[in-house]
């Protein structure tokens, strides 16, 4: 284990899961490096020397959230596809819980095109994942529409979740994301053939 | 007919249509006053004198944009729900296609807050016509987060489509959204009540 020659790498993951947890309380014009530097227990200097500036630290952060949101709701290896979107989503909900004022903020703060660009990358990573594992084979151009536009419908009712049906069982908002999917590529499916 | 006595008001009103056309064409950044000022015929002082500044400008001609959707997607009475989602999908997605740029970039562009709770505040009257229409009588929880999953559904579908899919028929577009809908409100539903 590398453990003590990554000093650097370290100070900067430190770094950055403070930043998540900074931006996830407040938001970025709420965050000054002040704020940062002594939470993190380093210098402006060195948060400067890591990042560039509070923006550079603020998009790092936003990254690290993205990857982790990537790893956390990684469709598991041989389930049904039921069973893999299940898993997936219920990670997701609760990423979406544990994080919801940064996920507030980046689906509907003030979010700048390259924060856009990042969050729309992750995006069709993610529907791409659940067209690949859907095994739908050549996708017609409705069936990405219709996955694209799940992923819209799975951002919004989360978001409503959120601030307004916080009572409902996280369980009862996977189910209907769940349906959702399943029902969206069924109904767009058969257009393309009789045979079903 | 009092034209002659609205030459204020029509002059904004005029300056507002050139604004929804001018932000249809670019974003708010790459729209200077005078540009404004030059298409519109106006001297910047009158500009200001309407609108305050070029943010004030770009807010009033956003609430105008909304305006003009709300009253376009209006739901036509004596006719069946689908009848009514429909001719409202419709012209839903005939604004998106006709105002695309201006979409695009209150979609995904650098929303602040304050466009946002404009944005926000649509939605809500959107969805509650829905729900209205829908004659659901009282409404699950369930049931509001999947029409408000929904309305997410039908800006990211025309975000998708607009970008990769626009061969896409306008009509295609239209009932696959009809058909989420009718899905969604139908799936929701039966979990309240074992009689259906």
């Amino acid at each position: 284990m590398p453990r003590a020659r990554l000093p650097v790498d370290q100070r900067r993951a430190r770094l950055l899961d403070l930043g998540v947890e900074l931006f996830g309380q407040r938001a970025f014009d709420q965050v000054s490096t002040d704020d940062i530097a002594l939470a993190g227990g380093v210098s402006k200097g060195l948060l400067y020397h890591y990042f560039a500036n509070k923006r550079g630290y603020y998009v790092a952060t936003v990254r690290e959230l993205v990857e982790r949101l990537m790893v956390a709701t990684e469709l598991a290896e041989g389930v049904s596809f039921d069973m893999a979107i299940r898993g997936s989503l219920r990670s997701f909900v609760g990423f979406v819980r544990d994080n919801a004022t940064f996920y507030r903020s980046l689906m509907r703060g003030g979010v700048d095109d390259e924060i856009q660009r990042i969050l729309d990358e992750a995006r069709r990573t993610l529907m791409r994942r659940v067209l690949d594992r859907a095994g739908i084979g050549e996708v017609a151009p409705i069936q990405r529409v219709a996955i694209f536009g799940w992923s819209g419908f799975t951002e919004a009712a989360c978001l409503h979740w959120l601030d307004h049906e916080a009572d409902m069982p996280e369980d009862e908002l996977v189910e209907m994301m769940l349906g959702a999917l399943l029902l969206l590529v069924a109904h767009a499916a058969p257009r393309r053939s009789a045979s079903n």
